[in-house]
């Protein structure tokens, strides 16, 4: 009897797997392993300096973290593996590879292991934005209808920038790759030895519709002569919908990981939109806010409306049946992150230290007394460029009303609160244009271990928040879609329905709180339109423009 | 023979004193002592909290100053004290005291030890922008000319906001105290017994001109009929000119210190003007910058022009015969003081100390290896508000151009830059209307010790820069007018012919560094006047209506 599915989910810096029992939700083992390489964004392994704007991975980091997580959990939960029926994988996107006919990735091959184009470009690699550029112009210029799924703008994360990237500054690994893969299409060609393309992350990232690639043969010509023939050779034809079965582990794969044979394995699914079920989600409007490294919000609705600003909208993308929009911030806990790496003194560390805390938790819990308003700072979350609603990876963070009695937590806090608006500025965008967003939900390591952070969301949007119930909901949704691949429930909405859960707490928002914050968000959309709508260019100007 | 002078400079966190030789301003002693109290800006001594904006000091700290380094300096040079011609004091400014008829400083008192109105309110005290507003919105609606002659606005810092204050917060204050005097004033005056005040000080901080106080009591009971006839009580009527002789050190001073009796005293100088014979500067055009906690330029012309913005100009007022201009920065080295407290990480104070370097020195190595424009920083220098060329306190700092990437070491080197842009403001100020700026000289603990910001002015600027020879300028600038009041000289400009050096070595612009500068400073300019100008008044609703 099949009674456990296995969802692995592969993150920026590490990848875990989750063991669930399919009657409940319930993860009955859990095992996570950071990438050796982790992100490679100043030198390759041999120490070779890359470009600013580089940001790669190691494709064996994912083989090294799929045998030893697989493994781990079928040992820790103590079940046979003929009890597993099926197995889900989300990762990163569009995080892209170059790799053989058989699979093999380009770094993977001597002759390429010093070139930096032939490793994996990380989802927050943001090299490509010139690319981008000529690929949105390029489709304004002609017209193409369907630049407006996109918001109207194309990221510099997505796979063709991203691939034209390579074809430009190295045309020799353009040449050598047959595939250019999403890193998770490619694990799932590892775990089953068939190449698959998933319809929700090429719908995503790679402008692919119900009845194809949105960039004919013809545009990508145009683009560059050189692209002539890439749709159907180095990126085929076929997509597979969310939660079908794409095939079986492979027998190597039983061999290193202890899988039965019959273990059924679905597309891969994008890491932002995987937890949607893991919290019981299938209802349009309810949006679920995925608050880790990055921000991703996801909602579904009947309607199709081109909504300016989001990554983009896909018939069928998040579960089959509604329109999946999807809308992004490119920097929320990474900017903390460098925060407390770049930005707290010495005497902040040592007193977390004999408070016993962590340094996020100890500026938090300093963060926390603060009154709103009382910093008199306002920041622009711009860390690593603004995915939404401005979808421009060449603007930059901001801090304003800086005095000399600023202290540290006081920056910490105005960081947290302007990814607050940044997400606010993207509900309301969506409501302006029709897209209803009448619950919110989150997930990801924020929304499960930040308190003030959560309390500092439902008090900007002023609305209600509930949290997943499981720490690690991307891996859970990846296995409820195992369980889709793997035919244990009539459709998705009946595996989300029994396998997905929130917790019983729920954040709501103070009226003092949200009518401040009101005032405050007021002075960030101001700053945001200044320096993200073109009246005032300085940031991009200093990031493409200057050095001198 | 009288052979020596002693100038004593009061600063803001220390006082220190020189004997100096008047045949050729050589330094032959020197000590210095800082405050006890230092700055108050959290409590009082008792430990009452102060409100934001307030910066206090402690009145005795300057008489244990006076005490400490008068005698040091005697007892270390080894001169008889009867070789010693005169004493000159420079001090901050506006700093205020009000104080008893017989100088008695009312915070000495014990009905009043433990309000916070009865302390010092240090230059750098801005509680009083309300009352400086109003000053202002009266002198405007009542078309007073006089307004022009301060750039059109009136600092927070200045006397009367600060003594509005008092009359506005603490009306039993300004009742018990017979006088409201500036430091400086105070010191000369328990120096010789004899009440006497500045006209530099008085000109550049009281709206004091040749035939007496622009504020008339008219205009002054029209801004509150409590303040009839503050002038000629409260506020004497008789001031002194630079480098006049006030009197005699008195018989207490002279035993405290050692002084022999016929020591004569000029009047104070405002810290910020005294330096200039010490560098032997003597000609309109010559600008001199103190570079230090905050900024301070002067210069001096043979024309009277009401230049907007700048902090005031006065007839005689650097030195007799021209009008003397002055400009300045309210945040400088207490920005990187800032910055190197709360912003530098662990990680920098652990290789500082392994590397055996100050914090300061580790940073500027680290930043003095960065490209121009490397970084995309740009700051907006107004940690402590701005005062030229915007002059308002409710302004505030800002960074922009912040990545993952951005590191401490760029993040200061945009502080440093920032104060060079404000610097070039200042100067492309003066010039626009009609003062003459044609060389550039440096003083300050920061020109004499920090040749990366003194290159990084001098390709801002374009302009080359000549640095003072003393490291304690505005000392052995006080040591200059204690000779004048002493009669060693003709006139001021002979004794800053002889008493004044510079340094032999020069800082001179790089052409390429200076096209690089040219961008970034556009980019400096379009914000300054962005946030500075009432395009978007952010800042201000940020420190006023906020906190909510």
């Amino acid at each position: 009897m099949k009674k456990y599915t296995i969802g692995i989910d592969y993150g920026t810096l590490s990848g875990r797997a989750v063991l669930v029992r399919v009657a409940d939700g319930a993860v009955v083992a859990e095992s996570s392993m950071a990438y050796p390489h982790g992100v490679m964004d100043e030198t390759l392994p041999d120490g070779t300096p890359l470009p600013h704007k580089f940001a790669l991975q190691h494709p064996q980091d994912y083989l090294d973290v799929l045998y030893t997580v697989l493994p781990a959990v079928i040992r820790q939960a103590g079940v046979s593996p003929q009890e597993i029926a099926g197995v889900g994988v989300d990762f990163t996107s569009c995080t892209l590879i170059p790799v053989k006919a058989d699979g093999t990735p380009l770094c993977f091959l001597p002759e390429f292991a010093l070139d930096k184009h032939a490793y994996v470009k990380l989802w927050k690699h943001h090299a490509a934005q010139e690319q981008a550029d000529r690929i949105r112009e390029l489709a304004e210029a002609r017209g193409e209808t369907w630049l407006a799924r996109y918001g109207g703008k194309i990221s510099s994360e997505w796979m063709f920038p991203k691939i034209l990237e390579i074809l430009e500054k190295a045309p020799h690994i353009y040449e050598a790759a047959d595939r250019f893969i999403e890193a998770g299409d490619w694990l799932v060609w590892m775990l089953t030895g068939r190449e698959t393309r998933s319809a929700s992350v090429a719908g995503f990232k790679s402008f692919w519709g119900e009845d194809g690639c949105y960039l004919t043969n013809d545009f990508l010509t145009a683009l560059d002569p050189r692209l002539d023939g890439i749709l159907g050779t180095k990126i085929p034809h076929e997509v597979w919908q969310n939660g079908v079965n794409t095939g079986y582990v492979s027998p190597a794969v039983q061999a290193k990981t202890g899988l039965a044979p019959e273990t059924a394995v679905a597309p891969c699914i994008l890491d932002a939109h995987v937890a949607f079920p893991a919290l019981g989600l299938r209802e349009p409007g309810q949006m679920l806010m995925i608050v880790g490294t990055s921000g991703v919000d996801i909602v579904m609705s009947e309607k199709e409306v081109a909504v300016p600003g989001i990554c983009g909208f896909v018939n069928h993308g998040i579960l089959p049946g509604y329109f999946g929009y999807e809308a992004g911030q490119c920097c929320v806990g990474d900017g903390f992150d460098w925060f407390v790496k770049n930005c707290v003194p010495a005497s902040y560390t040592e007193a977390a230290r004999e408070a016993g805390m962590s340094i996020h938790a100890y500026l938090r819990d300093k963060a926390s007394r603060l009154r709103i308003g009382e910093s008199g700072l306002v920041a622009l979350d711009w860390w690593n460029g603004n995915r939404s609603i401005l979808n421009d990876s060449s603007l930059s963070g901001m801090i304003l009303g800086l005095t000399l009695r600023t202290k540290p937590e006081e920056i910490y806090r105005a960081l947290l609160e302007s990814c607050a608006y940044g997400t606010r500025m993207i509900i309301e965008n969506f409501e302006k244009h029709g897209i209803a967003v009448t619950e919110l939900y989150a997930a990801g390591g924020i929304a499960i271990k930040d308190p003030l952070m959560m309390q500092i969301y439902s008090d900007v949007t002023g609305k209600p928040i509930r949290i997943a119930a499981n720490t690690q909901a991307a891996a859970v949704g990846a296995a409820v879609f195992g369980a889709s691949a793997a035919g244990l429930f009539p459709s998705l909405y009946e595996a989300a329905a029994v396998m997905g859960r929130v917790r019983e707490d729920i954040y709501t928002p103070d009226p003092d709180a949200h009518a401040a914050y009101d005032k405050l968000y007021r002075e960030y959309e101001i700053l945001h339109d200044y320096f993200g709508r073109g009246a005032n260019d300085v940031m991009k100007r200093l990031r493409n423009t200057l050095p001198l």
